[in-house]
């Protein structure tokens, strides 16, 4: 083997090892997402500090991203490789950011859990669950680079806000009945938004998905999404 | 001049022209964040929806500043050259946020004056000055490469979770004693946790003032910010 193709080899193999942390990374975040909402309905407050402590593993992983990325980067890269690089650092950060809102999920289940069980945690459930579909379906698009699956979930995001808009105008109504529901109805409204938020950096991934793919050409039209006030960001 | 010193200069202007960019984004944001402040003061309904209608030339210049940075990594930077460059991506997207969040804070004015004026927005206003000081001077130490000027922005951050997490508690108990006023202080609660992302957008522009500066090398130890559970993110 000549030197030329080690090189190049070597490059394809660093390249490689930077999607497989992204997927581990991924993986890691979806599995946060999962358990919190499982112990924001299972009242575990142990559970949950758990899975607040172990969000700096993800955040450790998008720092070894970062590290590989800059060394990616400095061997001068194709055109091509640069947007995969390029996606990837983006992809990371998005990753990271939903990471952080699923141990925030965690972390407001403990200020629940010091109130009585709240009948109103069903619609947080349900958001969840569509919520962890549209990272799971969107980290698979990003594995396949599969463009027609991103921009399914690009797509759906308009559901999630959808669905986050009802709830939110739904706790508002139980609160305005029973006082004694503030408090623990405003830490769901911030666990709703952290859903409708996660569903926001599904959307962003998909459009790297499309980016690493198409570069810098524009994205077709997606339908309007819900916009009330409530919604974004 | 030879042809090596030409291409070095072009390069360099190339580099001059992203920092500028970069600063006129800054600009624009700490602009509609005030801008966003004092519509609320003011009530009013037609400046606000000018804010949310030039969040969009804050997003243009970010796919410009994307293009650029593109561009210069393809010329094959410097080692030292592309830390800035990379950190002027991660800033830039930072800038985007604060300019999201601040259209944020615009739009939900619109329905706060739906209703009639509350008492409450006073200490939204000692949040909303805190923020616009942070991000102002953080681009400031941006500009001039000012570490120092960046690690106080940095430390400055758990006054303005101080202060957010006081504001949560304030709001929580007029809505308590109130339920009509549950609604608009629900609007004034996601507007306070904007200021307060937008002060964690002012830290990591920070950081990346560090890491252009020191690449990965550890951040000095910084005082424990008040994490509790109103807090991020």
């Amino acid at each position: 083997m000549n030197e030329h193709n080690h090189i190049v080899r070597s490059y394809d193999r660093e390249q490689a090892t930077l999607l497989d942390e992204l997927i581990r990374m991924g993986q890691m975040a979806v599995a946060q997402l999962e358990a919190a909402l499982e112990v924001v309905d299972r009242r575990d407050s142990s559970a949950a500090e758990r899975i607040v402590a172990n969000d700096e593993a993800i955040d450790a992983l998008e720092r070894q991203i970062n590290h590989d990325v800059i060394h990616l980067i400095r061997r001068g890269p194709l055109a091509s490789d640069l947007r995969i690089i390029l996606a990837a650092l983006r992809v990371a950060s998005d990753i990271e950011r939903i990471g952080d809102y699923a141990a925030n999920i965690a972390k407001r289940s403990l200020a629940l859990n010091l109130a009585p069980p709240l009948p109103h945690t069903r619609g947080l459930a349900a958001l969840g669950k569509l919520a962890v579909q549209q990272v799971r379906e969107v980290l698979e698009a990003y594995r396949n680079r599969d463009e027609q699956a991103a921009l399914r979930v690009r797509q759906r995001d308009a559901e999630l806000d959808t669905l986050y808009t009802g709830l939110f105008r739904e706790l508002l109504t139980y609160m305005m009945e029973d006082p004694r529901a503030i408090t623990p109805c405003t830490h769901l409204l911030f666990m709703a938004k952290n859903l409708e938020r996660i569903g926001d950096h599904a959307t962003n991934i998909a459009e790297n998905i499309w980016f690493l793919l198409h570069g810098e050409a524009p994205l077709p039209e997606r339908e309007k999404r819900d916009d009330s006030n409530t919604a974004a960001p």
